[in-house]
């Protein structure tokens, strides 16, 4: 028996390594708190920071969807434990509807049903961890990859998301980044945070500088046909010859149901670069410990799939066009703002916050924290996505509730502004 | 830019680190292969290996839980995010729920819930774990314990529960196993894979050991009231004035319903010996990495807590009772057979082989494997659970399904009985 200086005490959470990420939802939290701490609230809350629509009817999914769920549950067929990489009709399913988007034909074993898009990270990362490992990723980014790279020892290495050039990837970065215990490079497209959608040439050149530095790609595409502008949406995986790709999505997005927790992870390696037996075993071992989704919400996910009409996703996209074009016009009339790219894709867009024109805010955060105080309008931060003095906009919203926010965003900033005489 | 030899391949799996245990499914999956592999099946396949009863339509859950659910996914309030750990009102209906077993009031701050009970052993284990950290498993145990604290780097350390003094810890052994970096004892009660029920002065003597030693215990209790026998089922949370307890559960046994993925744990620390600002910011920080469990399904739980009825709580328990007597005394009946404890609770039961009766059977591996191939009966072997030639049989079947299993399983037995003049 050891000497007994462990009682979980002092020592214990002394060692404890706590990565010190500020995540998306405590911020929110934080911002929210504000508004909460003040007594009686005034009017409404505006809430545009986090990426969930589903608060907005008009943001609703289809009957169809639920219709599925709701038989595949009063069946009493799907009420046990599912196979740990998924049930094998639901893991069909979503390789014949990702196939679609390719130029050959994904097998259902490449396909890995989990809760949603968070797990899908927290299994490609874990799985592909090992002693040294570092991780690139792109910085404005979604911080659950720096979270899980933290709890997995994994180095993290960002490379920068250019905004004056369509928030593509400085490739030349890329290369000088990546080294020998480099396990990935991650693209978000469609993007969060910056709603941008990257052509067909940026991705093949990703691809293409993936090879040369003999690295994989996790190709996040949580936000994966949400693409309203000019440039359509291209799945990775199209590339996939020339360099492996790890795809993550879920039909969170697409389906407005984030809540279901459906997502997946897709080996695309269509030429058995990445995939050996051992790599698939090490998989499989990794997924026996991880949690399933809810069997009877896989079991609907084939229905779910074939009945969605596709006026469903046109109006989205439709609705997300409107808004995203309000929030960028809105935006350009107010002075310390700056947009640099007009959104194309997912549910957010950054804006440039012009400290120097404003006058007692010190930061993106400072900014954000008085905002939701003086007019109950939530934003985030854009230093919990890696970019000081910038700000996420969420504009899957009721339209109605967008204006408001946007206006009330723009009496707050007129409000702050440095008389033109303190300008420099 | 570094050298290019990490092309994912031989080099990459060479250093990766995988566990090497047998899990349950895999063995499972291999045994059903065996059968599958059959060309054409001769008669229905008896599977009394996994602990799913759901697929026999007298362990159905209640109408009153698929209301629930699909009320609250019917009025579009529930298909967003929730957050991280858990729904405000799902974790009061289980702070409350688990209330009922102790001698103090839950806060709900102190339940977290979980992706089933699966990632709340994932939870626990990897926010605890820290550099050279080991932990106490119980042997026979639940082998995702081992597999998550493998990849976790946690070191493993067994002991032995005690089959000739109704599968109880061997305290002193625990003593001498503890050192400063031990981070849990973990303990099943109800028992998987025994059947155990422990009683209240033995789980007492468990927490004033623990005390001593100051360490933690994890009680998985997911079998939680599902004790049929003599002993009645007391939670370890009771002794958490004693020392801190993390509580593992789900509503997957007591409810049948192991596929809809709902599970919690819970800080049982009344004295706030282990709970500090600290390590609940560590865990929540975890939490915002983790995936939520399908947030309709949360808002389901108070109904569904509230509105099941007693009666199918009794009426399960009472199946189980008259299964594992079934299973009890059939076995009795098989002389290379030995249950030296007949089963109080949870859905399986360990039964001890006696391989020396057998003639051209190795082990216990062998002898499933034969089962299989033979008869068409599934049962796990106790290797899968760290217990060489002994098996598990899961009771929670149809009963005339258990006594065809049980009939086949014992006319094996004779067929491969060693004959009299050749045993020792």
């Amino acid at each position: 028996m050891g000497s007994q200086t462990n009682y979980l005490g002092e020592n214990y959470t002394k060692e404890l390594e706590t990565p010190t990420n500020i995540t998306i939802k405590k911020i929110l939290g934080l911002l929210m708190g504000i508004i909460d701490g003040d007594g009686e609230r005034k009017r409404e809350v505006i809430s545009l920071g986090i990426g969930d629509p589903t608060a907005h009817s008009c943001f609703h999914t289809t009957n169809e969807a639920k219709e599925a769920v709701v038989e595949s549950l009063l069946i009493d067929k799907f009420n046990g434990y599912s196979p740990s990489a998924g049930l094998p009709t639901t893991r069909k399913a979503i390789a014949s509807y990702l196939s679609r988007d390719l130029c050959y034909e994904l097998s259902q074993e490449d396909v890995y049903i989990t809760v949603g898009c968070t797990q899908a990270i927290e299994i490609a990362l874990s799985f592909l961890a090992k002693p040294n490992s570092n991780i690139l990723l792109p910085r404005p980014g979604f911080p659950t990859y720096a979270l899980c790279a933290s709890f997995r020892n994994i180095e993290i290495r960002y490379y920068d998301l250019l905004p004056q050039n369509n928030w593509q990837l400085n490739l030349e970065a890329i290369e000088d980044l990546v080294d020998q215990n480099t396990i990935a490079i991650v693209i978000i497209n469609p993007g969060n945070p910056c709603g941008n959608v990257y052509s067909y040439d940026h991705l093949k050149k990703i691809a293409e500088t993936a090879k040369k530095v003999k690295t994989l790609i996790i190709a996040d595409e949580v936000y994966g046909h949400l693409a309203f502008g000019e440039t359509p949406f291209t799945s990775m995986g199209l590339f996939s010859s020339i360099t492996p790709i790890l795809t993550l999505g879920s039909l969170s997005k697409r389906w407005l149901i984030p809540g279901w927790r459906l997502g997946w992870f897709v080996i695309n390696d269509p030429n058995c670069i990445f995939k050996s037996p051992k790599i698939i075993e090490h998989i499989n071992n990794y997924c026996d410990l991880c949690a399933s989704p809810t069997t009877f919400i896989q079991a609907a996910v084939p229905k779910i799939i074939e009945n969605t009409k596709e006026d469903f996703f046109k109006n989205t996209l439709q609705m997300l066009k409107k808004n995203s074009d309000i929030c960028y016009e809105k935006t350009l009339e107010i002075p310390c703002l700056n947009c640099p790219y007009k959104p194309q894709g997912s549910m957010v867009v950054m804006v440039n916050l012009n400290i120097i024109l404003l006058q007692n805010i010190i930061d993106d955060m400072d900014f954000c924290f008085k905002l939701a105080k003086e007019e109950y309008v939530i934003l985030l931060p854009g230093t919990a996505v890696g970019l000081k003095n910038w700000i996420r906009i969420t504009f899957a919203v009721e339209s109605s509730f967008l204006e408001e926010g946007l206006k009330r965003l723009k009496s707050f900033c007129l409000r702050h502004s440095k008389p033109q005489n303190l300008i420099n």
